[in-house]
């Protein structure tokens, strides 16, 4: 039995418990102030109010104020907090985070510092802790992971002994873990697969306002997109397999049916501008990572002067530079 | 203007006519005996019973009976046959072919001749001409390509000029072609994209039977297809990038949302028996060309003793030896 802590009670926080608490860990489930509720619910024995289920028996919820109590004596810290409040909430903690023997984070993709240098989560977690840090990708829809359903993932870290430590934690029948060291990889794929995702969602939206379907404009953009996330891996020091597999091809996969990404494309496909749609999705409460992904990703390629990314270039193009969505990602996807 | 004359008037032969008149080619669509209805209809001016678009100008129908002048001085003869026919139907009009500078198929997949020996159809059809043989593959929907909405497949030949010639020919800004030298790549994906889309549907019919998503186990199973597919490839000569484009990702990913094939898939996950399935898809008048294709690759994945195929000897389990879906797909997907 090993002690686990997990830093946010949002959905995925919350359903990693299904798998810990199966293998007998002992797991405490610490929420943000913006999970305050949850956190009440929980303790009082109530199901997540967004996952519609309870925590499992052995695993207890603690609010934003008792994060000392939360993290004493954790052998596994979990990192499920959003991308771009990592740094400021795992920074608060970091006095109570003791010396795990591994940061698990579930928190994906790019952070750029105050010089407005760009870097990948497990970087930014390495300067609050010692500690190896693993990051999770693949295909994981979190309501599927706390009901217990097949779910594929891939751990990735540096340290092999801590890797197979959390595998080892995690992995059940129905949740299986492969494991690969090569965190570039992974986190490349985790951002910007929210980033493509944007891209294949506009062939939904040209659907909704054609009236026709568009099955061949998304399928022709899916592996250029596996592809360009591919390049984009391989310049920043990653491997291509890694995108190629559950990180890249298939959390892409997961992304574009059952997403919130695509959801930006689909209203820009469907006529609305950019602008508008990202207005429209932030005053609704749903978070689109993959906008600032496109940034961050475009960013890297210039800076990298990385050819082969047209899809990328395209999509930066449609979000900040008023190109025309249809005949701009087309162009690029038959490059 | 080239003279081309497309066989078979289903959807994909009837669709292939918007890309070859827009380029203002002469057309001849000519139709077998189970087409009658097709042709009489485009005859007088309807349209497709499927496509529902009639035949645009310049195009003119045949009926079975009229083959010799359909084919006389074709420059391209285009072969859109259902794979099982091909070997019938094209040797009995061998002796109208004449000398085409090349055969375009968008039939697909194998064939085993009277010895049982498993062939790619390109082969076949060579057996029947000398003219060189173009493969299309490529996410297609036949009934997008009709309509001149966006859609980009590959065409692969081992004879430059030619493919250079038929990608003049049908190329539109609507219609996008990449070139390969892969046609075994090619032939490969196109035919065992089919099968594996059953895989991926044993995933929709879980979902239907017990009423949750399994979007993280369709996803889980998608780049174990493309990767099992490229094995497949290699072993038989043709390329793993050829498999991981638009001929095998991105024809995987149109066969799964809009595909027949997963409907076979989706009938045994959720609890019929694969003769069951096959039965009253066939009663249906629906062909699932991924039912035999999970033989032939077993076949011949067997024959070269080739590992690293788990998924497509799982679904050969599932559809022959009547081995449990759920259980022997998620254990094929997570070795």
């Amino acid at each position: 039995m090993t002690q686990v802590t997990i830093l946010g009670a949002g959905d995925m926080g919350t359903a990693l418990v299904t798998p810990l608490a199966r293998n007998g860990h002992a797991v405490r489930l610490w929420g943000t102030p913006r999970d305050a509720e949850i956190v009440a619910t929980l303790r009082a024995g109530g199901p997540h109010p967004r996952l519609g289920v309870p925590l499992p028996v052995g695993a207890r919820a603690f609010p934003a104020g008792e994060a000392a109590a939360a993290l004493a004596g954790a052998k596994i810290v979990v990192v499920a907090i959003t991308s771009d409040a990592v740094r400021p909430v795992v920074g608060d903690l970091a006095v109570h985070l003791g010396d795990p023997l591994a940061l698990v984070t579930v928190a994906k993709g790019f952070d750029a510092d105050e010089t407005g240098r760009v870097r990948i989560l497990p970087d930014v977690l390495a300067t609050f802790s010692s500690a190896p840090v693993i990051a999770v990708g693949g295909p994981s829809k979190a309501n599927e992971v706390a009901r217990g359903l097949p779910t594929a993932v891939v751990f990735g870290g540096a340290d092999a002994g801590a890797l197979a430590r959390c595998r080892d934690a995690f992995a059940t029948p129905d949740y299986a873990i492969e494991t690969t060291a090569d965190i570039v990889g992974l986190e490349v794929a985790a951002a910007m697969k929210n980033a493509y995702a944007i891209a294949l969602g506009v062939a939904d939206g040209l659907e909704r306002s054609s009236g026709q379907p568009h099955h061949n404009l998304r399928a022709a953009l899916f592996p250029r997109a596996v592809t360009e996330m591919g390049r984009l891996a391989v310049a920043l020091g990653g491997r291509a397999d890694t995108v190629a597999g559950l990180a890249g091809a298939g959390d892409l996969q997961v992304t574009i049916t059952a997403g919130r990404n695509r959801l930006l494309g689909e209203r820009i496909g469907a006529g609305e501008t950019p602008d508008a749609a990202i207005r429209a999705l932030s005053a609704a409460g749903t978070t689109i990572e993959g906008y600032p992904a496109v940034g961050f990703g475009h960013r890297l390629a210039t800076d990298l002067g990385l050819g082969g990314v047209p899809l990328l270039r395209a999509l930066h193009a449609v979000l900040h530079e008023g190109a025309p969505p249809r005949e701009t990602l087309w162009a690029a996807a038959t490059t």
